[in-house]
Protein backbone atom coordinates (compact mmCIF):
# COMPACT_ATOMS: atom_id res chain seq x y z
CA UNK A 1 0.00 0.00 0.00
CA UNK A 2 1.61 3.13 -0.76
CA UNK A 3 2.25 6.01 2.27
CA UNK A 4 -0.52 7.80 3.20
CA UNK A 5 -0.53 11.71 2.49
CA UNK A 6 0.61 13.40 5.94
CA UNK A 7 0.51 16.94 5.34
CA UNK A 8 -2.96 17.15 6.94
CA UNK A 9 -1.89 15.98 9.92
CA UNK A 10 -0.57 18.36 13.03
CA UNK A 11 1.95 15.69 14.44
CA UNK A 12 2.84 12.11 13.38
CA UNK A 13 5.20 9.52 14.93
CA UNK A 14 8.99 9.35 13.92
CA UNK A 15 9.82 5.91 13.08
CA UNK A 16 13.72 6.95 11.76
CA UNK A 17 14.04 8.92 15.57
CA UNK A 18 16.95 6.25 16.48
CA UNK A 19 15.75 6.61 20.71
CA UNK A 20 12.73 4.91 20.18
CA UNK A 21 13.52 1.53 18.79
CA UNK A 22 17.01 -0.30 19.47
CA UNK A 23 18.38 -3.17 17.18
CA UNK A 24 18.83 -6.32 18.88
CA UNK A 25 20.27 -10.15 17.64
CA UNK A 26 18.59 -13.14 18.02
CA UNK A 27 17.67 -16.19 16.71
CA UNK A 28 14.45 -17.60 14.58
CA UNK A 29 12.34 -20.61 14.38
CA UNK A 30 15.50 -22.18 12.38
CA UNK A 31 17.87 -21.54 14.34
CA UNK A 32 19.52 -18.83 12.21
CA UNK A 33 20.65 -15.75 13.63
CA UNK A 34 18.49 -12.26 12.90
CA UNK A 35 18.55 -8.83 13.77
CA UNK A 36 15.54 -7.37 14.71
CA UNK A 37 13.79 -3.30 15.86
CA UNK A 38 12.37 -3.36 19.41
CA UNK A 39 10.92 -0.52 20.88
CA UNK A 40 12.14 1.56 23.73
CA UNK A 41 10.60 1.73 26.81
CA UNK A 42 11.81 3.71 30.07
CA UNK A 43 10.52 5.05 32.69
CA UNK A 44 9.38 9.10 33.42
CA UNK A 45 8.37 10.13 36.89
CA UNK A 46 5.86 12.56 36.73
CA UNK A 47 5.81 15.80 39.45
CA UNK A 48 2.71 17.79 39.88
CA UNK A 49 4.73 21.49 41.52
CA UNK A 50 6.43 19.98 44.67
CA UNK A 51 4.47 16.36 44.99
CA UNK A 52 5.65 13.20 43.06
CA UNK A 53 2.35 11.82 41.32
CA UNK A 54 3.67 8.40 39.30
CA UNK A 55 6.25 6.56 37.69
CA UNK A 56 4.85 6.01 33.82
CA UNK A 57 7.02 3.30 31.48
CA UNK A 58 6.85 5.06 28.50
CA UNK A 59 8.37 4.82 25.05
CA UNK A 60 10.35 8.02 26.02
CA UNK A 61 9.11 10.85 23.07
CA UNK A 62 7.05 14.05 24.12
CA UNK A 63 7.56 13.87 28.03
CA UNK A 64 6.00 16.98 28.31
CA UNK A 65 3.18 15.93 26.72
CA UNK A 66 2.65 12.99 28.41
CA UNK A 67 3.18 14.45 32.26
CA UNK A 68 0.96 17.41 31.32
CA UNK A 69 -1.85 14.98 29.53
CA UNK A 70 -1.59 12.44 32.58
CA UNK A 71 -2.33 15.03 34.74
CA UNK A 72 -5.26 16.72 33.04
CA UNK A 73 -6.56 13.08 32.94
CA UNK A 74 -6.10 12.61 36.19
CA UNK A 75 -8.45 15.74 36.94
CA UNK A 76 -4.79 16.79 39.11
CA UNK A 77 -4.91 19.55 36.55
CA UNK A 78 -7.60 21.26 35.21
CA UNK A 79 -8.44 22.87 31.64
CA UNK A 80 -8.14 26.55 33.45
CA UNK A 81 -4.68 25.79 35.10
CA UNK A 82 -1.85 27.97 34.23
CA UNK A 83 0.97 26.01 33.37
CA UNK A 84 3.98 28.11 34.29
CA UNK A 85 6.58 25.69 33.27
CA UNK A 86 7.30 22.13 32.58
CA UNK A 87 11.04 20.67 33.81
CA UNK A 88 12.23 17.86 32.12
CA UNK A 89 15.35 16.14 32.98
CA UNK A 90 15.78 13.08 30.45
CA UNK A 91 18.97 12.11 32.65
CA UNK A 92 16.95 11.81 35.59
CA UNK A 93 14.16 10.73 33.51
CA UNK A 94 12.02 13.44 35.59
CA UNK A 95 9.35 16.07 34.25
CA UNK A 96 8.07 18.58 36.51
CA UNK A 97 4.82 20.15 35.83
CA UNK A 98 4.05 23.74 37.89
CA UNK A 99 1.32 25.34 37.75
CA UNK A 100 0.24 28.74 39.31
CA UNK A 101 -2.46 27.38 41.16
CA UNK A 102 -1.13 25.65 44.75
CA UNK A 103 -1.90 21.78 44.39
CA UNK A 104 -1.92 18.54 46.89
CA UNK A 105 -3.28 15.48 45.83
CA UNK A 106 -2.04 13.23 48.75
CA UNK A 107 -5.53 11.65 49.58
CA UNK A 108 -6.25 11.15 45.84
CA UNK A 109 -3.01 9.03 45.70
CA UNK A 110 -3.94 6.99 48.24
CA UNK A 111 -7.44 5.94 46.17
CA UNK A 112 -5.49 3.29 43.45
CA UNK A 113 -8.33 1.63 40.77
CA UNK A 114 -6.36 -0.32 38.39
CA UNK A 115 -8.17 -0.74 35.34
CA UNK A 116 -8.33 -2.89 32.49
CA UNK A 117 -6.43 -4.00 29.80
CA UNK A 118 -4.12 -1.51 28.22
CA UNK A 119 -6.08 1.65 28.58
CA UNK A 120 -4.79 2.96 31.53
CA UNK A 121 -2.88 0.90 34.62
CA UNK A 122 -4.11 3.52 37.33
CA UNK A 123 -6.14 5.50 38.25
CA UNK A 124 -6.07 7.54 41.21
CA UNK A 125 -9.10 8.93 43.28
CA UNK A 126 -12.80 9.12 41.55
CA UNK A 127 -12.14 8.53 38.11
CA UNK A 128 -15.95 8.94 37.75
CA UNK A 129 -15.45 12.45 39.35
CA UNK A 130 -16.79 14.51 36.18
CA UNK A 131 -17.90 11.59 34.12
CA UNK A 132 -21.47 12.05 35.18
CA UNK A 133 -21.96 16.03 34.67
CA UNK A 134 -20.43 15.85 30.96
CA UNK A 135 -23.01 16.22 27.58
CA UNK A 136 -20.35 15.58 24.29
CA UNK A 137 -22.00 17.47 21.40
CA UNK A 138 -24.85 16.10 19.58
CA UNK A 139 -24.18 17.54 16.31
CA UNK A 140 -21.04 16.01 15.76
CA UNK A 141 -21.47 13.15 12.96
CA UNK A 142 -19.35 10.47 11.67
CA UNK A 143 -20.07 9.36 8.25
CA UNK A 144 -18.84 6.19 7.37
CA UNK A 145 -17.16 7.44 4.39
CA UNK A 146 -14.55 9.44 6.77
CA UNK A 147 -14.41 6.27 8.97
CA UNK A 148 -12.97 3.79 6.15
CA UNK A 149 -10.75 6.88 5.11
CA UNK A 150 -9.42 7.42 8.23
CA UNK A 151 -8.21 3.75 8.56
CA UNK A 152 -6.75 3.27 5.25
CA UNK A 153 -4.57 6.88 6.06
CA UNK A 154 -3.57 5.47 9.47
CA UNK A 155 -2.71 2.35 8.49
CA UNK A 156 -0.56 3.72 5.99
CA UNK A 157 1.24 6.38 8.26
CA UNK A 158 4.92 5.46 8.92
CA UNK A 159 4.58 4.51 12.30
CA UNK A 160 7.50 2.92 15.38
CA UNK A 161 4.47 0.30 14.97
CA UNK A 162 5.24 -0.91 11.46
CA UNK A 163 9.02 -0.79 12.58
CA UNK A 164 8.85 -2.49 15.54
CA UNK A 165 5.48 -4.02 16.65
CA UNK A 166 4.83 -4.06 20.43
CA UNK A 167 3.19 -0.73 20.62
CA UNK A 168 0.33 0.62 20.77
CA UNK A 169 -1.52 4.23 18.50
CA UNK A 170 -3.91 6.27 19.17
CA UNK A 171 -5.36 9.44 16.81
CA UNK A 172 -7.33 12.59 16.82
CA UNK A 173 -9.01 12.90 13.99
CA UNK A 174 -11.52 15.43 12.63
CA UNK A 175 -13.62 14.02 9.98
CA UNK A 176 -11.74 12.34 7.28
CA UNK A 177 -8.43 13.70 8.50
CA UNK A 178 -6.09 12.54 11.10
CA UNK A 179 -4.70 15.02 13.44
CA UNK A 180 -2.41 14.22 16.00
CA UNK A 181 -1.22 10.61 16.02
CA UNK A 182 0.95 9.35 18.88
CA UNK A 183 2.22 5.99 20.21
CA UNK A 184 3.61 4.40 23.04
CA UNK A 185 4.49 1.09 24.60
CA UNK A 186 1.75 2.07 27.00
CA UNK A 187 -1.29 2.82 25.31
CA UNK A 188 -2.63 5.00 28.22
CA UNK A 189 0.52 6.91 27.95
CA UNK A 190 -0.70 7.53 23.99
CA UNK A 191 -3.97 8.79 25.03
CA UNK A 192 -2.50 10.85 27.56
CA UNK A 193 0.43 12.80 25.30
CA UNK A 194 -2.73 13.30 23.33
CA UNK A 195 -4.69 15.33 25.96
CA UNK A 196 -1.59 17.12 26.49
CA UNK A 197 -0.88 17.75 23.10
CA UNK A 198 -4.71 19.19 22.54
CA UNK A 199 -4.15 21.15 26.37
CA UNK A 200 -1.20 22.79 25.02
CA UNK A 201 -1.91 23.70 21.69
CA UNK A 202 -5.87 24.65 22.50
CA UNK A 203 -7.68 21.94 20.69
CA UNK A 204 -11.41 22.00 20.76
CA UNK A 205 -12.55 18.26 21.13
CA UNK A 206 -16.34 18.60 20.44
CA UNK A 207 -15.91 18.19 16.73
CA UNK A 208 -13.00 15.38 17.14
CA UNK A 209 -13.18 11.40 16.62
CA UNK A 210 -10.60 9.08 18.72
CA UNK A 211 -9.05 5.94 16.97
CA UNK A 212 -7.72 3.75 19.21
CA UNK A 213 -5.71 0.41 18.48
CA UNK A 214 -6.74 -0.72 21.53
CA UNK A 215 -10.25 -2.18 23.49
CA UNK A 216 -13.30 -0.18 24.68
CA UNK A 217 -13.27 -0.78 28.01
CA UNK A 218 -14.57 0.98 30.78
CA UNK A 219 -11.63 3.55 31.16
CA UNK A 220 -11.24 4.18 27.57
CA UNK A 221 -14.56 5.57 27.43
CA UNK A 222 -14.46 7.10 30.72
CA UNK A 223 -11.53 8.88 29.54
CA UNK A 224 -12.81 9.78 25.98
CA UNK A 225 -15.59 11.29 27.51
CA UNK A 226 -13.83 12.96 30.03
CA UNK A 227 -11.54 14.39 27.53
CA UNK A 228 -15.00 15.53 25.78
CA UNK A 229 -14.87 13.79 22.68
CA UNK A 230 -17.82 12.36 21.41
CA UNK A 231 -16.84 9.67 19.16
CA UNK A 232 -14.67 6.53 19.89
CA UNK A 233 -13.42 4.26 16.58
CA UNK A 234 -11.47 1.39 17.82
CA UNK A 235 -10.27 -1.59 15.49
CA UNK A 236 -10.42 -4.23 18.70
CA UNK A 237 -13.09 -5.54 20.59
CA UNK A 238 -15.82 -4.04 23.57
CA UNK A 239 -15.96 -4.71 27.16
CA UNK A 240 -19.63 -4.92 28.48
CA UNK A 241 -18.86 -2.12 30.67
CA UNK A 242 -17.38 0.08 28.44
CA UNK A 243 -20.71 -0.30 26.30
CA UNK A 244 -22.87 0.45 29.36
CA UNK A 245 -20.80 3.93 30.06
CA UNK A 246 -20.76 5.24 26.25
CA UNK A 247 -24.48 4.52 26.12
CA UNK A 248 -25.31 6.33 29.74
CA UNK A 249 -22.60 9.34 28.42
CA UNK A 250 -24.32 9.49 24.92
CA UNK A 251 -21.18 8.40 23.21
CA UNK A 252 -20.85 6.81 20.20
CA UNK A 253 -18.92 3.80 20.32
CA UNK A 254 -17.35 1.67 16.90
CA UNK A 255 -15.32 -1.42 17.45
CA UNK A 256 -14.11 -4.31 15.17
CA UNK A 257 -13.85 -1.42 12.45
CA UNK A 258 -11.25 -3.73 10.36
CA UNK A 259 -11.86 -3.11 6.51
CA UNK A 260 -15.39 -2.60 5.84
CA UNK A 261 -16.40 -3.96 8.81
CA UNK A 262 -17.33 -2.45 11.89
CA UNK A 263 -19.91 -2.68 14.87
CA UNK A 264 -21.62 0.33 16.49
CA UNK A 265 -22.84 -0.14 19.96
CA UNK A 266 -23.68 3.00 21.24
CA UNK A 267 -24.66 6.93 20.12
CA UNK A 268 -25.93 5.59 16.40
CA UNK A 269 -27.58 9.02 16.39
CA UNK A 270 -23.73 10.41 14.94
CA UNK A 271 -23.52 7.78 12.04
CA UNK A 272 -23.99 8.82 8.56
CA UNK A 273 -24.39 5.56 6.26
CA UNK A 274 -22.91 7.39 3.10
CA UNK A 275 -19.92 5.38 2.02
CA UNK A 276 -20.60 3.21 -0.94
CA UNK A 277 -19.84 -0.14 0.50
CA UNK A 278 -19.20 -1.73 -2.99
CA UNK A 279 -16.19 0.64 -3.43
CA UNK A 280 -14.77 -0.32 -0.20
CA UNK A 281 -12.09 -2.97 -0.24
CA UNK A 282 -11.89 -5.83 2.36
CA UNK A 283 -8.82 -5.01 4.99
CA UNK A 284 -5.39 -6.14 2.87
CA UNK A 285 -3.84 -9.06 4.65
CA UNK A 286 -0.49 -6.79 5.44
CA UNK A 287 -2.50 -3.44 6.51
CA UNK A 288 0.56 -2.96 8.07
CA UNK A 289 -1.90 -2.97 11.31
CA UNK A 290 -2.72 -5.78 13.65
CA UNK A 291 -3.47 -5.42 17.44
CA UNK A 292 -0.69 -4.26 19.18
CA UNK A 293 -1.20 -6.32 22.06
CA UNK B 1 -9.65 -26.57 13.01
CA UNK B 2 -10.96 -29.28 15.39
CA UNK B 3 -11.08 -28.70 18.83
CA UNK B 4 -8.30 -29.00 21.23
CA UNK B 5 -8.08 -32.32 23.58
CA UNK B 6 -9.19 -30.76 26.90
CA UNK B 7 -8.08 -33.77 29.40
CA UNK B 8 -4.89 -33.09 29.95
CA UNK B 9 -5.46 -29.53 31.60
CA UNK B 10 -5.63 -28.87 35.29
CA UNK B 11 -8.00 -26.10 33.99
CA UNK B 12 -9.46 -24.05 31.18
CA UNK B 13 -11.72 -21.20 30.28
CA UNK B 14 -15.57 -21.70 30.71
CA UNK B 15 -17.11 -19.81 27.92
CA UNK B 16 -20.42 -21.03 28.47
CA UNK B 17 -20.38 -19.40 31.96
CA UNK B 18 -22.78 -16.76 31.32
CA UNK B 19 -21.91 -14.27 33.55
CA UNK B 20 -18.58 -13.96 31.67
CA UNK B 21 -20.49 -12.54 28.49
CA UNK B 22 -23.09 -10.90 27.46
CA UNK B 23 -25.20 -9.87 24.71
CA UNK B 24 -25.90 -6.38 23.17
CA UNK B 25 -27.49 -5.56 20.20
CA UNK B 26 -25.42 -3.06 17.87
CA UNK B 27 -25.69 -1.95 14.06
CA UNK B 28 -22.96 -3.12 11.48
CA UNK B 29 -21.49 -1.53 8.89
CA UNK B 30 -24.53 -1.88 6.80
CA UNK B 31 -26.48 -0.16 9.16
CA UNK B 32 -28.23 -3.91 9.89
CA UNK B 33 -29.08 -4.35 13.45
CA UNK B 34 -26.45 -7.26 14.92
CA UNK B 35 -26.05 -8.97 18.20
CA UNK B 36 -22.58 -9.38 19.62
CA UNK B 37 -21.26 -11.42 22.24
CA UNK B 38 -18.83 -8.91 24.91
CA UNK B 39 -16.82 -9.47 27.77
CA UNK B 40 -17.74 -9.06 31.61
CA UNK B 41 -15.86 -6.27 33.19
CA UNK B 42 -16.09 -5.47 37.04
CA UNK B 43 -14.42 -4.42 40.29
CA UNK B 44 -12.40 -6.69 42.85
CA UNK B 45 -11.17 -4.72 45.68
CA UNK B 46 -8.30 -7.04 47.90
CA UNK B 47 -7.52 -6.56 50.67
CA UNK B 48 -5.04 -8.55 52.77
CA UNK B 49 -5.70 -8.97 56.51
CA UNK B 50 -7.16 -5.66 57.63
CA UNK B 51 -5.53 -3.60 54.66
CA UNK B 52 -7.02 -2.67 51.47
CA UNK B 53 -4.72 -3.16 48.69
CA UNK B 54 -6.18 -2.19 45.35
CA UNK B 55 -9.07 -2.45 43.21
CA UNK B 56 -8.97 -4.47 39.98
CA UNK B 57 -10.82 -4.66 36.92
CA UNK B 58 -11.47 -7.80 36.31
CA UNK B 59 -13.46 -10.16 34.13
CA UNK B 60 -14.82 -11.58 37.43
CA UNK B 61 -14.38 -15.50 37.48
CA UNK B 62 -11.43 -17.18 40.08
CA UNK B 63 -11.35 -14.12 42.46
CA UNK B 64 -9.72 -16.29 44.95
CA UNK B 65 -7.07 -16.96 42.87
CA UNK B 66 -6.70 -13.13 41.61
CA UNK B 67 -6.08 -12.41 44.71
CA UNK B 68 -4.01 -14.43 46.13
CA UNK B 69 -1.88 -13.95 42.85
CA UNK B 70 -1.60 -10.26 43.03
CA UNK B 71 -0.47 -10.59 46.50
CA UNK B 72 2.36 -13.00 45.71
CA UNK B 73 3.14 -10.95 42.46
CA UNK B 74 3.43 -7.74 44.13
CA UNK B 75 5.59 -9.45 47.08
CA UNK B 76 3.36 -8.50 49.76
CA UNK B 77 2.36 -12.54 49.99
CA UNK B 78 5.22 -15.08 50.45
CA UNK B 79 5.43 -18.49 49.67
CA UNK B 80 5.80 -19.57 52.73
CA UNK B 81 3.07 -17.49 54.24
CA UNK B 82 -0.10 -19.85 55.74
CA UNK B 83 -3.14 -18.13 54.05
CA UNK B 84 -6.25 -18.84 57.22
CA UNK B 85 -8.75 -18.04 54.96
CA UNK B 86 -10.27 -16.09 51.32
CA UNK B 87 -13.60 -14.36 52.23
CA UNK B 88 -14.83 -13.60 48.67
CA UNK B 89 -18.19 -10.93 48.70
CA UNK B 90 -19.64 -11.35 45.24
CA UNK B 91 -22.29 -8.30 45.94
CA UNK B 92 -20.09 -6.47 47.32
CA UNK B 93 -17.28 -7.63 45.29
CA UNK B 94 -14.22 -7.76 47.71
CA UNK B 95 -12.00 -10.67 48.60
CA UNK B 96 -10.04 -10.78 51.77
CA UNK B 97 -7.03 -12.72 52.24
CA UNK B 98 -6.00 -14.06 55.57
CA UNK B 99 -2.83 -15.02 57.05
CA UNK B 100 -1.24 -15.90 59.97
CA UNK B 101 1.70 -13.62 59.75
CA UNK B 102 0.19 -10.38 60.42
CA UNK B 103 1.09 -7.50 57.54
CA UNK B 104 0.92 -3.88 56.59
CA UNK B 105 2.52 -2.40 53.59
CA UNK B 106 1.31 1.37 54.25
CA UNK B 107 4.47 2.60 52.89
CA UNK B 108 4.96 -0.47 49.65
CA UNK B 109 1.42 1.47 48.86
CA UNK B 110 2.43 4.89 48.58
CA UNK B 111 5.16 4.10 45.63
CA UNK B 112 3.59 3.64 42.27
CA UNK B 113 5.03 2.60 39.15
CA UNK B 114 2.76 2.53 36.07
CA UNK B 115 3.82 -0.23 33.74
CA UNK B 116 3.43 -0.22 30.37
CA UNK B 117 0.93 -1.67 27.96
CA UNK B 118 -1.51 -4.83 29.85
CA UNK B 119 1.39 -6.55 31.67
CA UNK B 120 0.60 -4.81 34.66
CA UNK B 121 -1.00 -1.54 35.39
CA UNK B 122 0.69 -0.40 38.86
CA UNK B 123 3.07 -2.12 41.21
CA UNK B 124 4.09 -0.98 45.05
CA UNK B 125 6.86 -0.72 46.13
CA UNK B 126 10.32 -2.29 44.59
CA UNK B 127 8.98 -4.62 41.81
CA UNK B 128 12.98 -5.25 41.40
CA UNK B 129 13.03 -6.28 45.02
CA UNK B 130 14.09 -9.96 44.36
CA UNK B 131 14.07 -10.05 40.90
CA UNK B 132 18.77 -9.81 40.96
CA UNK B 133 18.62 -13.32 43.90
CA UNK B 134 16.60 -15.51 41.79
CA UNK B 135 18.24 -18.09 39.30
CA UNK B 136 16.32 -19.69 37.09
CA UNK B 137 16.39 -23.39 36.31
CA UNK B 138 19.23 -24.33 33.38
CA UNK B 139 18.15 -27.93 32.86
CA UNK B 140 14.49 -26.70 31.83
CA UNK B 141 14.32 -27.31 27.96
CA UNK B 142 11.92 -26.02 25.59
CA UNK B 143 11.95 -28.22 22.14
CA UNK B 144 10.45 -26.26 19.71
CA UNK B 145 8.32 -29.40 18.48
CA UNK B 146 6.61 -28.80 21.98
CA UNK B 147 6.43 -24.76 21.02
CA UNK B 148 4.03 -25.62 17.94
CA UNK B 149 2.54 -28.45 19.72
CA UNK B 150 1.32 -25.67 22.64
CA UNK B 151 0.71 -23.11 20.26
CA UNK B 152 -1.95 -25.03 17.98
CA UNK B 153 -3.58 -26.68 21.24
CA UNK B 154 -4.02 -23.33 22.96
CA UNK B 155 -5.30 -21.87 19.72
CA UNK B 156 -8.34 -24.79 19.72
CA UNK B 157 -9.03 -24.39 22.98
CA UNK B 158 -12.48 -23.04 23.27
CA UNK B 159 -12.13 -19.94 25.12
CA UNK B 160 -14.17 -16.67 26.32
CA UNK B 161 -11.33 -15.06 23.56
CA UNK B 162 -13.74 -17.19 20.83
CA UNK B 163 -16.46 -16.02 21.97
CA UNK B 164 -16.72 -12.11 22.29
CA UNK B 165 -12.74 -11.52 21.71
CA UNK B 166 -11.22 -8.33 23.60
CA UNK B 167 -9.71 -10.54 26.06
CA UNK B 168 -6.32 -11.70 27.39
CA UNK B 169 -4.85 -15.46 27.88
CA UNK B 170 -2.03 -16.50 29.91
CA UNK B 171 -1.24 -20.39 29.86
CA UNK B 172 1.09 -22.46 32.24
CA UNK B 173 2.75 -25.32 30.20
CA UNK B 174 4.69 -28.15 30.79
CA UNK B 175 6.37 -29.48 27.21
CA UNK B 176 4.21 -29.84 25.07
CA UNK B 177 1.36 -29.90 27.51
CA UNK B 178 -0.99 -26.73 28.81
CA UNK B 179 -1.93 -26.97 32.41
CA UNK B 180 -3.40 -23.51 33.84
CA UNK B 181 -5.20 -21.13 31.23
CA UNK B 182 -6.62 -18.46 32.45
CA UNK B 183 -8.29 -14.85 30.71
CA UNK B 184 -8.91 -11.95 31.59
CA UNK B 185 -9.50 -8.17 30.32
CA UNK B 186 -6.57 -7.33 31.91
CA UNK B 187 -3.71 -9.37 31.33
CA UNK B 188 -2.25 -8.51 34.30
CA UNK B 189 -4.91 -10.30 36.08
CA UNK B 190 -4.67 -13.32 34.08
CA UNK B 191 -1.20 -13.68 34.98
CA UNK B 192 -2.08 -13.15 38.82
CA UNK B 193 -5.01 -15.94 38.51
CA UNK B 194 -2.08 -18.12 37.28
CA UNK B 195 -0.18 -17.09 40.17
CA UNK B 196 -2.54 -17.51 42.50
CA UNK B 197 -3.56 -21.28 41.42
CA UNK B 198 -0.32 -22.87 41.56
CA UNK B 199 0.11 -21.17 44.92
CA UNK B 200 -2.71 -22.85 46.27
CA UNK B 201 -2.00 -26.16 44.54
CA UNK B 202 1.46 -25.91 44.95
CA UNK B 203 2.91 -26.69 41.74
CA UNK B 204 6.71 -25.71 41.14
CA UNK B 205 7.37 -23.46 37.92
CA UNK B 206 10.84 -24.81 37.71
CA UNK B 207 10.36 -27.35 34.85
CA UNK B 208 7.41 -25.21 33.39
CA UNK B 209 7.26 -22.69 30.57
CA UNK B 210 4.42 -19.48 30.05
CA UNK B 211 2.51 -19.09 27.09
CA UNK B 212 1.00 -15.41 26.79
CA UNK B 213 -0.66 -13.32 23.67
CA UNK B 214 0.39 -10.43 25.01
CA UNK B 215 3.78 -8.36 24.25
CA UNK B 216 6.83 -8.81 26.53
CA UNK B 217 7.50 -5.63 28.32
CA UNK B 218 10.09 -5.23 31.19
CA UNK B 219 6.96 -6.03 33.57
CA UNK B 220 6.19 -9.18 31.91
CA UNK B 221 9.66 -10.08 32.08
CA UNK B 222 9.98 -9.29 35.85
CA UNK B 223 6.67 -11.01 37.08
CA UNK B 224 8.03 -14.06 35.14
CA UNK B 225 11.43 -14.41 36.52
CA UNK B 226 9.75 -13.54 40.17
CA UNK B 227 7.42 -16.81 39.51
CA UNK B 228 10.29 -18.68 38.61
CA UNK B 229 9.03 -19.48 35.47
CA UNK B 230 11.87 -20.50 32.81
CA UNK B 231 10.57 -19.49 29.75
CA UNK B 232 8.22 -17.19 28.33
CA UNK B 233 6.64 -17.11 25.19
CA UNK B 234 4.64 -15.27 23.31
CA UNK B 235 2.41 -14.25 20.09
CA UNK B 236 3.41 -10.42 20.07
CA UNK B 237 6.44 -8.73 19.62
CA UNK B 238 9.39 -7.25 22.82
CA UNK B 239 10.34 -4.00 24.27
CA UNK B 240 14.17 -3.61 24.71
CA UNK B 241 14.19 -3.51 28.73
CA UNK B 242 12.05 -6.58 28.21
CA UNK B 243 14.96 -8.24 26.45
CA UNK B 244 17.66 -6.65 28.66
CA UNK B 245 15.88 -8.14 31.51
CA UNK B 246 15.30 -11.35 30.40
CA UNK B 247 19.39 -11.77 28.97
CA UNK B 248 20.23 -10.53 32.74
CA UNK B 249 18.05 -13.09 34.63
CA UNK B 250 18.96 -15.91 32.11
CA UNK B 251 15.08 -15.90 31.28
CA UNK B 252 14.26 -18.08 27.63
CA UNK B 253 12.58 -15.25 25.53
CA UNK B 254 10.15 -15.81 22.87
CA UNK B 255 7.55 -13.66 20.64
CA UNK B 256 5.98 -13.33 17.43
CA UNK B 257 4.94 -17.09 17.94
CA UNK B 258 2.81 -17.76 14.66
CA UNK B 259 2.55 -20.37 12.45
CA UNK B 260 6.32 -21.97 11.89
CA UNK B 261 7.94 -18.72 12.66
CA UNK B 262 9.02 -17.73 16.26
CA UNK B 263 12.09 -15.33 17.38
CA UNK B 264 14.08 -16.10 20.57
CA UNK B 265 16.16 -12.68 21.93
CA UNK B 266 17.23 -14.67 25.47
CA UNK B 267 18.19 -17.71 26.84
CA UNK B 268 19.20 -19.65 23.55
CA UNK B 269 20.53 -22.31 25.52
CA UNK B 270 17.26 -23.68 26.73
CA UNK B 271 16.38 -24.04 22.79
CA UNK B 272 15.96 -27.75 21.19
CA UNK B 273 15.13 -26.76 17.54
CA UNK B 274 13.84 -30.68 17.15
CA UNK B 275 11.02 -30.14 14.92
CA UNK B 276 10.52 -30.48 11.00
CA UNK B 277 9.53 -27.46 9.95
CA UNK B 278 8.12 -28.87 6.45
CA UNK B 279 5.95 -30.60 8.71
CA UNK B 280 5.07 -27.44 10.66
CA UNK B 281 1.99 -25.70 8.86
CA UNK B 282 2.15 -21.76 8.70
CA UNK B 283 -0.94 -20.15 10.21
CA UNK B 284 -4.18 -20.51 9.19
CA UNK B 285 -5.77 -16.75 9.00
CA UNK B 286 -8.48 -18.14 11.14
CA UNK B 287 -6.52 -19.94 13.80
CA UNK B 288 -9.11 -18.19 16.21
CA UNK B 289 -6.51 -16.10 17.69
CA UNK B 290 -5.04 -12.54 17.34
CA UNK B 291 -4.14 -10.27 19.71
CA UNK B 292 -6.38 -9.24 22.13
CA UNK B 293 -5.32 -6.21 22.55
Amino acid sequence: MKTADLSGYLIYPNPENPTLTSHVVGRDHTGKEVEVDVVTERGLTVYLNKQEIVTLMTLGDHPEYLALGFLLNQNMLRNDDVVTGIDYDEELEVAIVRTQRETNYEDKLKKKVRTSGCAQGTVFGDIMEKFDTITLNAETQLKTSWLYQLSRQINTTPSIYQKAGAIHGCVLCHQAQPLVYMEDVGRHNAIDKIAGYMFKHNISPEDKCFYTTGRLTSEMVIKTVQMRIPILISRSGFTAWGVDLARKAGLTLIGRAKGRKFVALAGFERLNYDADLSQIADEPKKSGRRNAD
